[in-house]
């Protein structure tokens, strides 16, 4: 996908820093970067005031520069893991943000699904790839999924996060497993009662959501699928869907 | 301290496999073969039915051949990490275990505070030095913690884990840290409401944990501690202090 190099980053939120909630860098101080706009609809989104257009009137378009001045702000100057993510962050032109950061010792991790390569992948820290599983009624491009991996090349670490609702999306995530075995792979229990955008307050289902870490625990356990790792999502648990947190 | 290469390892619990709960491998599936003895009491013990004498009845005796037909047998001969936790799984002799498992591909972990330090340690694939803050009411020696390191050498992982109950462990810890700048470092808000022996479905204060985790993670950020990595324990948040799980 093409893109002006210096052109503005859609912004729908940047906060921290506070932990990481989830995945590889689960529990590392962070300050993260939630970009506007997606090519995905997923059934579940979570994030929905990053990627529905109805909110798009909440999206600030912000120079590099301007990104980088509140991260610096938020993290007093101290070097610390970013994490762009979405809505798809890969849409938005983060080379020059990359650049700065990495001059002044900060780590980028980004969380994408795979959709849309670009080629300042090759300078991320961390590539969490996130493909879709089948309860998300999208539908995975291997081929656009596989550019990413060759954008990326052998700079970073690369991560495979799959989020997994029921048997199905357990079954599409092994073959991806199977489709990478060089990956490290962390799955997800999916959060069925995502927040309404707007509110913040809406309450989560705790019981079912430790209820599918159980089930999913159980199922990777006695399939005797050991190199998998299983996470729910802390900031889910302990802070329900209360944004910026 | 001496050992009889070949002789009996006395086990309080064999289980699994279950995701590991806290530090550097959380979430991944794993075996646990919990020792018992220990030449520390923490005044807030989450193991005291491995630790305290009074429980040294239920400890069997167990040769390294049995340990590894049991940790086969549970994990149906599939390659997976074994966690080598306690009590202080340092007084035992391991390496025999440790070789025989890796010959068939396993991976082995070791939890231990750092007292006591044993030449099998370079053959492990991870040393997790959990050394005691102030509230345990123990010592930190730190020549013996420094035998643990130059036992194990160059081949482990080694990363520093510690619990963390207020301000004083706080303080302690960020001293740690200081003095092993090299140790990737895991901090865990400590459980005040440890498991009496014999009663594992005694109530957890699950709000005061996630009051301290709260604390722990403003502190760490206020504090531009950004390399530092805080994680709770997610058995005690999903299940409680029941054992087994």
């Amino acid at each position: 996908m093409s893109e002006k190099p210096g052109g503005d980053i859609l912004i729908a939120e940047i906060f921290g820093p506070t932990i990481q909630g989830e995945g590889a860098l689960i529990g590392l101080p962070t300050v993260f970067v939630r970009t506007g706009g997606c090519d995905y609809r997923c059934s579940w989104c979570d994030s929905l005031h990053a990627v529905s257009s109805a909110y798009r009137k909440d999206w600030v378009p912000m120079s590099s520069k301007a990104v980088w001045q509140k991260i610096r702000e938020l993290s007093h100057g101290v070097p610390l893991t970013i994490s762009l993510s979405g809505g798809n962050p890969a849409i938005q032109p983060f080379a020059q943000l990359i650049e700065q950061g990495h001059l002044e010792g900060y780590r980028f991790a980004l969380e994408t699904q795979g959709s849309i390569a670009k080629d300042w992948f090759k300078d991320l820290d961390t590539l969490v790839l996130s493909p879709k599983p089948p309860s998300s009624k999208m539908q995975s491009d291997w081929n656009a999924f596989d550019a990413c991996l060759e954008a990326a090349g052998t700079n970073p670490d690369i991560v495979l996060k799959i989020v997994v609702f029921d048997e199905r999306d357990y079954t599409y995530a092994r073959h991806v497993a199977s489709r990478y075995p060089q990956l490290p792979v962390y799955l997800q229990p999916g959060n069925h009662t995502p927040p309404p955008p707007g509110n913040d307050q809406a309450a989560i289902d705790v019981t079912g959501l430790n209820t599918r870490l159980d089930w999913l625990v159980a199922k990777v356990t006695s399939d005797q699928w050991f190199e998998a790792r299983v996470l729910p999502q802390l900031h889910v648990m302990l802070w329900g869907n209360k944004r910026g947190v």
